[in-house]
């Protein structure tokens, strides 16, 4: 049962930006340009990286959510999305991909765990400045979502297949379309 | 020296703000309505929840920011603001925002740390679903900060009183106004 009286039958983070669109707002308007606006990041792997994070930090919610944004985005290979989860070191992705998800579960650790050593690896990779920075932002912005999903206590529906027609719709919409609820 | 290229001269995450001025507006926009925007917690109280979760993950341009920023919206108790951050149990504050702290530390920790028993006891003191709500959110958001600056190993400033000019523009004009920076 969430901590705070959100409205009912709206999962996870959804529920908040309906109880509090003041800051709604803004949140999405990060999550928009982040995983989807200009990046030499595509989508999919930006999507990839906010769901390792999200399992990292154990919230199912923005896992399962994540996770199927990015296997839409992805030629809907759900088996490489777990795969990346379960072990990025062993996962079908790219070096340079790889040599990201290593800054990425530096950053769900703490900021100050990042090493020179990594960002280099990741260079040595081909990976761009602006490319580190968004996997940087994009794994701290997870470290904020979890929490606020999870330090509130939101509901999280367990069948993966319900997070489905949300997913469809983000892909061709984006973050800032208007979702509808059945009335509980 | 920061992992990626930044403007010179311009210190912690204000740097990042000019590197990629398309996050740094959805972020600007949500630390100005999180801080700064309608709700039952005074703008001290929230800047002293920032600073401290600031120092909980021992991000010191963040934390000094943000005391700075308390401190001149708490009638300048610099001394106050230190000794929330040192030991809250002992400080001498509400014992409502006792409570809210003791639940930003948890959301520091993970969001999953956060207890049934820690909201009842923040309810128990006065504390309202919306400020229990701003308590995690702020806490959660500055677990993204706090890497966000870190991750990326932006420009600390040490002296703390380089943080004043700017948090003195901060308290009268707000987050989303310009500001100047000498060129290096």
């Amino acid at each position: 049962m969430p901590h705070i009286d959100l409205p009912e039958g709206i999962p996870g983070i959804r529920s908040l930006f309906e109880y509090r669109p003041e800051t709604a707002q803004p949140l999405l308007g990060l999550v928009e340009v982040l995983l989807r606006g200009p990046s030499p990041l595509s989508r999919g792997e930006r999507e990839l990286i906010a769901s390792y994070v999200s399992r990292l930090n154990e919230c199912r919610f923005c896992e399962m959510t994540h996770s199927s944004f990015a296997a839409l985005q992805l030629d809907d290979d759900w088996d490489l999305v777990e795969s990346v989860k379960d072990d990025p070191a062993g996962a079908a992705i790219s070096d340079k991909l790889r040599a990201l998800l290593v800054i990425a579960a530096a950053v769900q650790r703490s900021g100050r765990d990042v090493t020179e050593g990594e960002v280099a690896a990741a260079r040595a990779e081909g990976a761009t400045d602006v490319e580190i920075h968004d996997t940087v932002l994009i794994a701290a912005a997870f470290c904020m979502f979890n929490r606020y999903v999870d330090g509130l206590a939101t509901w999280t529906p367990e069948d993966p297949a319900a997070y489905l027609p949300r997913a469809r719709i983000l892909v061709e919409h984006g973050y800032l379309a208007p979702v509808s609820y059945p009335k509980p």
